[in-house]
């Protein structure tokens, strides 16, 4: 049996695969040492989450609800659940991470249906919204209760704030609910470069799954509840759908840490730049093709298969419903030599490639 | 809006309330720095993760799967949920963790319905598990299809070798499937001064949820299948159930180093002992009694509601279905001087009490 | 291949297993023929069910909600899941049919939790429900969000009027609301010679099972809801938990024709007139012993396990729980001559086991 | 109060609104009657269910798995849960009645994720299969395990067998398990014109709703098992999902009847002949086009809107999804002179329009 010690002394490695490939920030991990001292109660009565919610008050301006979880689809199923009638569906894109990728969470936890609409790069519309919010009173059609948008979206594109407005008064006028699943918030904040409540609470959104694991926390996403006349028993779905968390004060310190000092916009800053850096770098190789707007740390890519063949033998990161679709993430720890060796990489392969 | 540091820095303090108030162990700290370079890939194709895996193996004596989870929940319904057929229902005491404490989760995530008997002790026996599983094949009833039982059990008892070994006989007699809730596994392990093995793996149990936040870790349990016969689908209901943890590497490398160097057996040895300390200086005060068998890290003792409240007043600690009932609970950082402190308030308590 | 015809020619039998054994009224099965001309709307817009509106109002004194639906099951899971959040859960009895006889369809369907109580001879009390009805805002116990009691009991007990209004003003206390499984609803009006409003809405009941099947409808009950203040929700829960019966006329003019000329309440007398027949036979006999209260149309009675199956060699029943204990159903078509027969055969029985 | 003969004694009518609308066959009321002598066991145990899985077995060429159920959402979702895995999911159409007309039931009765791809005239296809069917073992996407095709399709069009077998042999291949939505089964095997085992157990299909209702049941349709290798659990999940008949052998006898002397057959080749003559009256109809091929009992025309809601104040039937796009449903009762009627109707309002 190797020794862990051992085992991870292996020659570090980053690639462009997920942000969630990343490692926890020094300043987060750091905070759990701080708050490690005596007991604390459990479930979040402690005083470590107490004070994240005066810090979430003050981020978003007033007091709002506040509720740590493990994880993002955790988040989205319990905020979900909590704004919605036990019969009711969303009304999603159908690339969105509700539906694509947790498995079939809402559904099976919660019973939740979801109506999904083609999306524009991966954004929601009012128009789309009424393509799928209809037929209210009848009961044979699952009815429409809430909306779910991601910002950042899953195809790394950001909402503005007014885009955001108009499809919280849209959905508002329809009489449903709006939960934002914010899994990369910071990297939206970060490139849209206004107050994130701007968006958020003060762009109707009436609940927020606000991301931490994707932005240098070890685990930790927080519920925020911004309309508590929509919201109910967010306590009791939290327990009942698994997502308490016992030991609380480490998941808030977290979340204070990277609220403090602005590190949570320097990091998802930062990672917004490197993944227009690397944007730059490939968009102008010929038979390279930039498929969707580089609004935040993502960058997608169409190119020949052959090379994205040969680049994953060397890098790790992966391809978007097509072999010739790529998805190039970038994450706070992704360096500039990062970007600089891959894009050298890329337009080697490409050149040997048009080459021939 | 105070400041974190200022926060935390006040008197910090210990009771004996819950293992989940402890912090967590320096040495499961360490090892979140350790293995926090690089990228990993997430969700658990990481080398820690592999390393974890082959830990369990040599703790077992065979190779087993490992399934890290965010909380002891989601071990619990993830683990049922895989031994079960969607129709069935589970065995197990009225008092288990699954039926009181977990908000519902096996009836709201999983649909999972529990079959419950009486215990002894807390204990479930061959004899309650056959008053429960009954009428086969008669649609109208719930269909048993595991039993499960936690160890150490939440009334502080510790099932012997033989005694698991019997409920497993008779489970497996019955076409039952048998889980572990191990939540506090450690602290069995410690009391019966065995092989973990032989009270697990080779007494029958089919999977076993393997818990470290208990214990010293920041969060996070392991599932463990013995028998993969008669375990399908783990990695897929930890997924759609909302436990699959994203930077894994972090869960894993906390459960290696409580692993390493038998830190785990250390500090339940060491909580246990607090136990005993504590149940031998109370037991003798006149008007109290010890209700429970004081096997692991609890203490049940019965005592007068008035003295009760004034404890309180001073410790945190809580009553157990009736205001004379307390659960004194004892964790890897209780110190010898909480016991004394804590032993020397009761004793003037309930001589004051008694002077009256 | 045999023809229906011959197949059903056999010399038709009744027996005292259960009311469901049963067949449809003739009253009933001629009201299919007076409603089946011509179209109708689907799903319950149609004129027949409208009269069903009508009639119900009048039962009960008032305008209430009207839902019919498939089967008992059916009813009070709709029922429940229209007083409740979803993470809350029920307080019944451990005798009670959502608990023991559905499958876990409570659960299984919609996630609901039972916390059951052991009853007093299948029947529910004030200190009952107090002794599972606590720990409100505790998100670790499922919170009880609903009572429910069956109105006549699976023990074939019947509440009287100062029964339920004193439960259902306890729960109303604790926050709860009431549910009333009814699906042997007529045999306790009969039983109780009042009134039906008077132990339904006039007693406190939220919302009610109205049976019709055992009680000579071909199939189907009548969800009726009293309190629309505490409702939400039943016609979406009726449909997406699949109880929504398209060609609703023909389950509504059954249950017209039910309450047309009190069929109901004369079929229900008659079955409890013979219950009490039965059990007069029987209770004078050595060796027998009613074992609960006979208030509407079952008999429980206790006797030795060898005449219980000689006994089942000629007639149909079930024991209870125990082999020993007896359970004997009447219903609306028990003949006289049946129960002559059948206590013929029971006392020869008994005389010959006696006799060795 | 009104009296319910008086109250239906109002003109009877007939519309195209839905094969629901009509009442039940006379031969089926009839059978009704021939079963109801003395006690049947319950729940499916009577020798009326007994000869129809005789019936059944005929009609497929060998001994299948006989299971009625109320209604067809509890056909389907019972039949699908009984061939998957719990967290799987199954590829339909976006027009497929499990997903907008069942109110979510698949979702939150069952959990049952829906893999929707667009459908050629409500038709699937083993392209489109393998469009959604892809990412197996990728446990964030939620895996499919299940095809669903219906037959007839909710846009009135039939499948051949060559088509069924194809979708079977890609389904198979693909590890995905077979489910045919029978709903409208007659009205496709009169379309066929070949036996219905050919494009049902000889088509690879592993398990069917065969319908009843909508085809002169009162209530009623069958789960078909074909496969038993690859089907578990029905008889549970029928009776947990809350369909499970008590007096089962009125949904039986219903069946038989239906089954008898063709009676499903010649009923649904008149329906199709209906849809047939309606719509070779309307296609000629200058301003109107039929959308979608006539394969069964539905018609589905493009007109104008205007039109349209000049003809639903004397007739009723539905628009789908557009305000220009109506559907006809022709049933078993439908008479030539209603179509004439009908036509002739459409034909004067179209012209009126057309005039002006």
């Amino acid at each position: 049996m190797s020794d862990l010690h051992e085992n991870v002394s292996m020659q570090p490695w980053r690639g462009f695969a997920s942000d969630n490939y990343a490692g926890v920030h020094p300043q987060i991990l750091e905070a759990l040492t701080r708050v490690n001292s005596g007991h604390q109660v459990a479930y979040g009565d402690d005083s470590i989450t107490a004070e994240l919610d005066e810090r979430m008050a003050a981020l978003f301006g007033r007091p709002v609800g506040v509720y740590p979880v493990f994880n993002g689809t955790g988040a989205n199923v319990v905020a979900l659940s909590s704004i919605m009638n036990q019969w009711e569906a969303v009304v999603c894109t159908n690339t969105a991470h509700i539906h694509m990728d947790e498995g079939g969470a809402p559904e099976k936890v919660a019973g939740i249906k979801l109506w999904t609409v083609p999306g524009v790069n991966g954004k929601l519309t009012p128009d789309l919204i009424r393509s799928a919010a209809h037929d209210f009173g009848f009961v044979h059609y699952a009815q429409p209760g809430a909306v779910s948008i991601a910002q950042s979206t899953e195809m790394g594109t950001v909402y503005t704030v007014e885009e955001v407005a108009a499809i919280s008064e849209c959905a508002h006028e329809l009489g449903l609910r709006v939960h934002m699943d914010g899994a990369r918030i910071a990297n939206a904040a970060a490139a849209l470069g206004v107050p994130v409540a701007d968006f958020t609470i003060n762009a109707g959104v009436d609940i927020l799954s606000f991301g931490g694991t994707k932005n240098g926390m070890l685990m930790g996403e927080v519920i925020v509840v911004f309309n508590p006349d929509v919201v109910h028993g967010v306590e009791y779905f939290r327990k009942s759908f698994m997502q308490l968390n016992s030991k609380m004060r480490f998941a808030s310190a977290q979340m204070i840490a990277l609220l403090s000092e602005d590190l949570w916009l320097k990091s998802a800053t930062h990672a917004n730049e490197m993944a227009q850096k690397l944007k730059s770098a490939v968009e102008k190789i010929p038979g390279i093709a930039i498929e969707v707007p580089t609004d935040a740390n993502a960058v997608f890519a169409r190119m020949p298969e052959e090379v994205v063949e040969r680049l994953q033998s060397k890098w790790r990161f992966y391809t978007w419903d097509s072999p010739t679709l790529v998805r190039w993430m970038c994450s706070w720890d992704t360096q500039e030599s990062d970007v600089d060796a891959f894009a050298t990489d890329i337009a080697a392969e490409m050149a040997a490639r048009n080459a021939n």
